[in-house]
């Protein structure tokens, strides 16, 4: 492979072996559905290495995506946000033909699909367990069971379950922490479909979804489905978490170097904030860190650990500094590719929007028009 | 203008105004030559207000962008990146066609130009004044003096001048400081200007480039050229530094609203991440911020000034959290759209790829294959 300018390069045979790790450890916690979150790679091809592993229901994180992966032939779609009315002619272009799921909670949003929907879908009830960003509060019992009767009540929608995202275990500082969270989550899940049941709502699936809590339990219990997505390439945020190791991580950014400052151990590649994104985490020392650095593989397969002490310190819209090591200054010259892995793979991957794997296959996000 | 999902919009007015009033305080400095930076805005289109307003020479960030922009008729083009070896090819490819200006920091980078460029290209030495980022330190005269030479003894190279961008200007806290990075900045490109007309170098341009020391100014002195480009549309950060009024930004992102929550002040928007970008801003009482937030204008023409105590808190990969006041949540409904001005509209710009103008016209980015 010729490298001439920031190229994204996936390592399928890790990415495939962090697919088959997750989905084996959902198998052997029990009758559970995997519904992986296709937001990560947002690519058709990607989402073949998924079925063949035997995959048949999928998330996505917009009303677009749930069109493009149901024009790839997916039947079973979680669309993992909040309604959007402003596309609901969009959403009833693909009602016929998928299996949709849609998130709601309140009961307007439930009158207005019951309005306006032209088909069936299913319902999930959006619960808050303490991420703070969409849901009904976990102990907002009475709403709850209101949204649910509502629901229940309409002939075009069916309720399935209550569905959450722990996405505050992003923020957690040790996988002890991210345990917690975990268990905290199913506690709370459980306790609503308790209360369902004491209201005679008898069937109520639970629904989870963050890489970090999925990533570091041993195994699932008393859940009905997972919705993990960042897992199949993970990143340098998820490395940090615990969530993975980094032999873990299947994607890296090769970057040519463009300058070096032998007097400043700094290297300065072209590829920057247009390429990685700004997704930062902090050392304790409070540097931020925008990637790691890495030396290409042999024949430029793979590529070999990162290097100590070298990280990427800032970034420009097209150019990254990398701090480095005297020691490691020497061994680099202008023209060489180094392999940058991203903070957040989610984000560089949509930047990219195009992919490529050792073996030549190009993977197109949705945002490539073919 | 019917929104239904995040959709970017540049209010054309404001940003013609900005174009204008740099280019009149340049015009009004001196015989100086404006070469705005195109990677802000990255269309063809927005190209041609510039074009129709008399500019003829532009700056880009790639070898892409210039590929694109000489396409689009652009024939005297500085790739404002150190050269790219790996490029060598495609910057061969606009050799003939356009006036292509380099930007060097090295003996070596001089050499390799010509050994590997088929035709004639200009020459700039990248210096740098206190970013840090890329170049030749300014007090290295002796290394500029020698790069010179080089470039002077190649037949196919022809040297212009020192370039230097101050991109520590953006992390001034006032437009008293900014100003004295322009100062700075100018003094000691003069100071090296001296040093090589001492030594037999009579021709020496002078280019600065960004738009912090560009807006706070009142006029441009001995310098030749200026490639700022952030100016055309401005955003959020460039109104905290002082470059600009929040009237002059041109740009805003129009979202649909998802979800409210009046019990913490928070609304959320349809609008994340893979829209805004990353970038922040960082209030005086430490708090993060992704945006502003304001009300379209009547019949969805422009928008009104920002709400007081509203502002984007938090962005994950699709969804964005308004923290608010109770007063202003109370007149929002979910599905109303709201109007978000971005934090660093170059980012933005590059993530949204087609953008629109309340006139109806269409702008796309060069990432939109057409």
């Amino acid at each position: 492979m010729n490298i001439i300018k920031p190229t994204l390069i996936v390592d399928k045979e890790k990415a495939i072996k962090n697919i088959i790790r997750m989905k084996e450890k959902i198998a052997k916690s029990g009758p559970i559905r995997f519904r992986p979150h296709f937001k990560t790679h947002q690519s058709a091809r990607v989402g073949e290495w998924f079925r063949e592993l035997g995959v048949t229901a999928i998330t996505v994180s917009s009303v677009d995506m749930a069109l493009y992966f149901a024009q790839n032939g997916w039947k079973d779609i979680t669309i993992a946000i909040l309604v959007n009315k402003g596309e609901i002619h969009a959403i009833n272009r693909m009602v016929e033909q998928v299996d949709l799921n849609l998130l709601v909670d309140s009961v307007e949003m439930a009158a207005f699909l019951q309005q306006n929907i032209k088909g069936k879908i299913k319902g999930w009830i959006k619960i808050d367990t303490g991420y703070h960003r969409t849901g009904i509060e976990h102990n907002q019992k009475k709403e709850i069971l209101s949204v649910v009767k509502k629901i229940k009540k309409s002939p075009k929608l069916r309720f399935i379950g209550l569905l959450t995202h722990s996405g505050h275990a992003y923020h957690a500082r040790s996988t002890k922490e991210v345990k917690e969270i975990y268990h905290d989550t199913v506690h709370k899940m459980n306790d609503i479909r308790e209360y369902l049941k004491a209201n005679s709502i008898s069937e109520v699936e639970i629904s989870i979804g963050d890489t970090p809590t999925c990533s570091v339990i041993d195994a699932f219990y008393t859940i009905d489905e997972v919705r993990c997505g960042n897992f199949v390439f993970y990143d340098v945020m998820q490395r940090g978490i615990g969530s993975c190791k980094e032999e873990d991580i299947a994607v890296a950014l090769a970057c040519p170097v463009i300058a070096r400052y032998p007097q400043r151990n700094e290297i300065v590649i072209f590829g920057g904030a247009v390429h990685l994104s700004k997704e930062f985490i902090i050392k304790k020392n409070g540097q931020k860190i925008f990637g790691l650095a890495a030396m290409p593989g042999k024949s430029f397969r793979g590529w070999e650990h990162t290097l100590e002490d070298t990280y990427v310190s800032a970034l420009s819209q097209e150019h990254g500094i990398i701090k480095t090591t005297n020691h490691f200054i020497q061994q680099v010259n202008v023209g060489d590719i180094l392999m940058i892995l991203p903070v957040h793979s989610c984000l560089t991957v949509n930047l990219m929007k195009q992919y490529y794997t050792f073996e030549g296959e190009v993977l197109n996000t949705l945002l490539i028009r073919e």
